[in-house]
């Protein structure tokens, strides 16, 4: 199991959490997500190490800024 | 027609905004929906002057509170 953060910009509230929940959760392999507008940090679990640019590729598509802590 | 505006607080980006527009389009009557978070402003636009408790209620159940402007 690999876990990853990552450091996403421009969430304000429980809304942009779940936009980024949801598109994250879309990528192969994820097993879990921790992400807080508060702090910024998104947690990605998976079975293998995640693609980083999927991950970016996801948060982007959720209208928000993510990068590999 | 009547329109009517509300200060909405809590709302603090475009999917809060989205969120109370869904809830207060389905007030019955409601033509039209005008809603910044930015200001907290929100108008609503009626055949006949809306139930200001509706309204209230509606922002209420989309999580965030409002009082008649």
């Amino acid at each position: 199991m690999a876990t990853t953060e990552y450091t996403v910009t421009g969430m304000s509230c429980g809304h942009c959490e779940n936009a980024v929940r949801e598109e994250v959760s879309g990528i192969d392999g994820v097993t879990g997500i921790e992400v807080s507008a508060d702090t910024g940090r998104l947690v990605v679990t998976s079975e293998q190490p995640v693609d980083d640019q999927a991950v970016i590729d996801a948060v982007d598509e959720a209208g928000y800024s993510a990068t590999r802590s």
